[in-house]
């Protein structure tokens, strides 16, 4: 895709095109939105797929992508009580829309490597 | 897309993309790609593309796209030298892949405003 696909882009769409490139790119969110579409649905699911990120972390960072409406909580009357974290369909729709971001990684890690 | 395009994903290609997400979604870098996909080659036409962002702050992010490989920097013999800063073929399929969050960031912000 050349430069063209963005020539129709104005200055409101930039910013808000940078807020939430800015929301996915926030450290951890991507990979915890990343365990959702995974599967994850526990909080220890998350943790276990979120490799190095500690407990308050992951806490706050839910906590910030569940009022971002990415991600939803659902409480089932357990006993205990158990809790789950389901993405939303926004939040499914960005994971979904980052996806080829796994292939231009892969690409970007071999040419390093050719170096 | 369903869960099953992630399903085959494995943790190194997780932590990539994590690393990549974080690289695009670092505070003013997909702002910068976009202003270099809309056409900005100059520093100034950087500056004026990105709204908000200090002189101090675009040098910094610039030389980090740089040595990421997202930009290049091409100095040109004139007198005084003049210098031009353009996206790499892999900064501009990064922020091609990115283009679109501009449509999910349009559908997000109109589903926040009939709330």
């Amino acid at each position: 895709m050349s430069d063209a696909e963005f020539a129709h882009i104005d200055d409101e769409e930039c910013r808000r095109f940078q807020v939430s490139a800015e929301l996915a790119g926030r450290k951890w969110n991507a990979a915890i939105l990343l365990a959702g579409a995974r599967g994850a649905r526990r909080f220890s699911e998350y943790r276990a797929l979120v490799s190095g990120i500690s407990d308050r972390m992951l806490t706050a960072r839910i906590k910030e992508l569940e009022a971002e409406g990415l991600i939803a909580r659902d409480v089932q009357p357990t006993t205990p009580v158990s809790i789950a974290y389901e993405l939303t369909a926004s939040g499914r729709q960005l994971i979904s829309l980052l996806h080829p971001l796994v292939n231009w990684s892969k690409a970007r890690a071999e040419r390093t490597e050719l170096r």
